[in-house]
């Protein structure tokens, strides 16, 4: 916190004094996650997280007709878990930031839409959460709301669907293939830090887009790691430390394939983050999950992951410093068709104990 | 300005004063609309505003060989124009935020991949021009940035073939049908005026999902009407002003008949802004070009006619107070398919004049 406190007043002087290096921000008021929520399926409630989630669907219809839906329900009723969790009412949330994968965000416009909170509709594929909480921890830094909810899910049906062959087609998975989390966590982050905050937001990295020319859908980890790769060496060099200033860094959902050539090149860059580092598509799924491969993947593996696993362990103390950061492959299937590559982007969020 | 002005400097004494009412926030200091930049197609060219757009494509596919292509060079050649406008490197843009109508943003992705920007990808339909420079005048106003980029587009033949017939199939439109525009707008937003800075931001209004169970693909401007209503009301409610402190009300792509909606749904609630209104898509075309019916749509539409025409008025001192509210459509293929309605959005943004 050191860092944010510092600044705190200086308004005047420095018009843009929040701005950190290249494209880095920091907070110059504490910006709290306050409560989270999450709710997976059944494959995920399997894995080694399989305890720490708050709600599991009964099955990957979560009481609905189409895999759309479902994953409509999911963003809700992680929502209404959330307020729940934190006892705030719906007409105390400002503004609702969230998105999903599927083509005009459709899961989050029908999963919201009921609740009548302002909301700005986001797509950075995977990468979503982690734009959320910065859009988020800047619209609470700058004083223009005091509770905003941000929320993400995917879903394996629909994102199967959406991306690849129909699932009747039993195509085989390559090693490095991610399996697509059925999944959403959402968060209240809010200016005030309720009796018990997960976490302060002291800065933020915004991605950039970063094409290396990949092409293959199956290997969305070697994809993305070149923006996460990037994303990282930034936040490093934006606030002039290295990865000995975190207890961990936490991609969003590159697997054990994509995890490799982050460490290739970060190296390349002079850093090694190896000792500090996991994703959460590798602490979703365990090895031994049929289907599951190099690990999970998706707008709701990162968010679910953050909400159950991350942000209690840094509340309990057990990690002070975190840099999380989601990881987003953008395409569609007419990019593609068109044969053109499957970009990425990555944003990182820092994440310290409030205490 | 005097509502903006009072506030700044008391930021301790109220960690959330810049927000106003329900939805609304205002801003602490002067956020700039400092420059613009516009691109269109042969159709827009020949419409009422075709001499004030700067620059026209010669057909549609501008020398490229997908619609998809065409479009992502929409808008990566009006950011370009935009820097070239503003003497202003890409080093010293801190963040782009932009979006279109195409499943997954790849217009936006694939435009800007190339221009190295630190990029923050929104989906609100065509409702995102507003609801970049909503995220934008935050961005600034909260000071984590100097200079923010906001681009959007839309392009005829991508958003056909992403959301209607194929165009060969030659299908009848009915009188309420708006044309997709192909088009672009782009945006730089700064804390410093530059000099002759089109507009200041001075207020925001993020709008609610609004659901009144419309089905027909047809007339958008009637599935929008409901959600821009709600908007704008909301804006006079938490401003605690009505519609003549405006010069104008300018809504994105409503068409003629959803102008009419639009009129009767505020009367109900107390309004006339009939004296004040207009519309983007009414601007762009004339009733007499053939194919273009109730008007022009999309998120090149608002987003091209703020910058050639909207813009201009204000810092001529034509117009000194402007509300400005691109509306969206939200759903997609499979939202229309499994038999859901077309929701609303959009989102409300106060331009006043700098001088």
């Amino acid at each position: 916190m050191k860092e944010t406190e510092k600044n705190i007043g200086n308004d005047k002087k420095d018009e843009a004094m929040h701005k950190m290096g290249r494209q880095s921000a920091q907070m110059p008021r504490p910006v709290y996650i306050r409560e989270s929520a999450s709710i997976v399926g059944q494959k995920e409630s399997k894995g080694p997280l399989g305890e720490l989630f708050d709600m599991v669907g009964e099955d990957e219809m979560f009481g609905c007709k189409t895999w759309e839906e479902a994953e409509s329900t999911l963003q809700k009723e992680a929502v209404l878990l959330l307020l729940g969790k934190a006892k705030e009412k719906k007409e105390n949330i400002h503004f609702l930031l969230g998105g999903d994968l599927l083509g005009q965000t459709i899961a989050s416009s029908f999963g919201i839409k009921e609740l009548d909170i302002p909301f700005l509709g986001l797509f950075g594929a995977c990468s979503t959460s982690g734009e959320s909480l910065a859009l988020a921890s800047m619209i609470l830094g700058g004083g223009f709301a005091q509770n905003v909810v941000c929320v993400t899910s995917s879903h394996f049906g629909s994102a199967e669907k959406e991306f690849r062959f129909p699932m009747e087609y039993g195509g085989q998975r390559p090693p490095c293939y991610t399996r697509t989390v059925t999944g959403s966590g959402a968060f209240l982050v809010s200016t005030a830090p309720g009796e018990h905050p997960y976490a302060v937001i002291s800065g933020i990295t915004v991605g950039k887009i970063v094409d290396m020319n990949m092409k293959d859908t199956f290997n969305m980890g070697c994809c993305m790691a070149p923006a996460a790769a990037d994303v990282i060496a930034s936040n490093f060099e934006d606030f002039g430390h290295g990865p000995d200033y975190y207890d961990k860094i936490i991609t969003g959902d590159l697997g054990r394939v994509g995890q490799e050539a982050l460490f290739h090149l970060l190296q390349q860059r002079g850093y090694d983050i190896s000792a500090c580092h996991t994703d959460c598509g590798m602490e979703m799924f365990d090895t031994s999950q049929d289907g599951t491969e190099s690990g999970g993947s998706g707008c709701g593996c990162a968010a679910s992951v953050l909400a159950s696993y991350i942000l209690p362990k840094i509340r309990d103390g057990e990690w002070k410093r975190v840099l999380f950061v989601p990881t987003g492959a953008l395409l569609n299937k007419t990019s593609f068709n068109e044969g053109k590559p499957i970009l990425g982007i990555a944003h990182a969020v820092m994440l310290e104990s409030a205490v």
